[in-house]
């Protein structure tokens, strides 16, 4: 994967921001634990919360409302570009996880994101995923201001 | 991702099994396409039907039964390890999608796979996955002789 | 649940149609059968299967090509009013399900499905779903006369 | 549904309890509303929350913990016999759903829970699951001494 370049570290204090999720049933698989595929919609959870939390909603950001990073033009939506997930540990049922995230390598059209998933401190999987901004209409744009200032921090 | 070696090749040509399945509507999202977790589980069905293509249907190497791997001594699950998926162009609701597959960089307690996602000839999505083995209890474990002589292909 | 009439018959004969799918593992759960949610997705993908096979692909019907299906004035969707599942006995991974349908108590604005889902000729369930239509914006609207028409079969 | 006997109110008031959750954007699908199927899911993390705030986890109920609720013989889970949902606005996606339920219809292997689904206050949806009793095996047997007691509240 050409793209991907954030390496995510396994400790929770080197990440600006954490969301705390629970594990669902529904989630499990066969072998007892969460399945793999599950740890995706985590990934997006742990993301929209973080955009509420630096005044960004991402239903704001998709409406195009100006006052919350459309630049006034239309709608937006990050798309994903790349994923990838290492799992260290399996989740279980009811677990409360941590992920913890932190964006990293900005350019005028992507971003990145590190995560790390944890589980009373303990580390349970650590994942990229790479973003690229496109408009109404599905067509590749360049990110918001806001976005890019979150690269220069 | 330290493990992941693989490169998936756009060409189909290079691949030397290949599944199709349709996409549900269930799996589009607000953008109005296939959601991008909706992949993960998308690549397990095409592992799951290349092990039955190659006489080893995974149901039968969870079940531990002898005659298609589990050399004798119970059932083995094939862990996800680590994925990774480079999404190209956009999947869509009710789309025929060929998943290519691969299987390479064969230890003797994990092994890889690299997938190719077209519709029509056209490249969608690339994505790796790599295995670990688990027993039962789920610890890791030794591959069975079939999957390592895998690797000598 | 007042609107839903329809009686599903344990019986294979008593259905027009019938579409077969294979459970797939991300489908199980920690008790080791298809997690109970899973089945709706199974109906949405036989009902899709229905429409194409007497002639109105749902992609058509959403995209309001006329000659599918749309009256000539826009897209149409076929919005889930209700649903009500009955599970006789577990689906487990890997299985072929058999998922028969037919369509009854057609009105002017909505119908409803009746489904068995069986495995080998042994019902694992039997579901009913009842359908609205709505045009592009979500609005209520009369359903197409093709729709009308299959009530009177 | 023969053994289906609740009618779930729409009145929030009539519940003795309510979880509260967000929908995520995973659960959308290309009418831009929530996928009805991801309110199986809703449900099911309500039930798991009500079990937990009653002082019956799920997961030790699973395990048979004897303090918690296996009558001191084993592992028990609330297998799902039947489920409906009727579906009477949409949701989107970010909104807070408030999950109201009321347990009633026990007896001495099954019970059934009614629910509300909402938000601020306006009903969405309301639905009803019925529930059998299996062991670890997954043969039903009867409803822990706890259960049966929330029937004669």
């Amino acid at each position: 994967m050409a793209r991907q370049s954030l390496q995510p570290s396994p400790e929770p204090a080197d990440y600006p921001f954490t969301h705390r999720l629970r594990t669902r049933f529904a989630e499990t698989d066969a072998m007892g634990i969460i399945h793999h595929a599950a740890y995706l919609p985590y990934l997006e959870e742990a993301r929209v919360e973080y955009l509420r939390a630096i005044g960004h909603p991402y239903d704001s950001v998709r409406a195009g409302d100006a006052a919350t990073g459309g630049d006034g033009d239309g709608g937006r939506d990050f798309a994903v570009l790349e994923v990838s997930v290492q799992y260290r540990r399996p989740l279980h049922f009811d677990e409360e996880v941590d992920v913890a995230l932190l964006i990293g390598a900005v350019t005028g059209t992507t971003f990145q994101i590190a995560y790390l998933l944890s589980v009373g401190g303990t580390p349970r999987a650590t994942a990229v995923t790479v973003h690229g901004c496109v408009d109404g209409r599905g067509r590749p744009t360049r990110l918001p201001a806001w976005v890019r200032d979150l690269g220069s921090t």
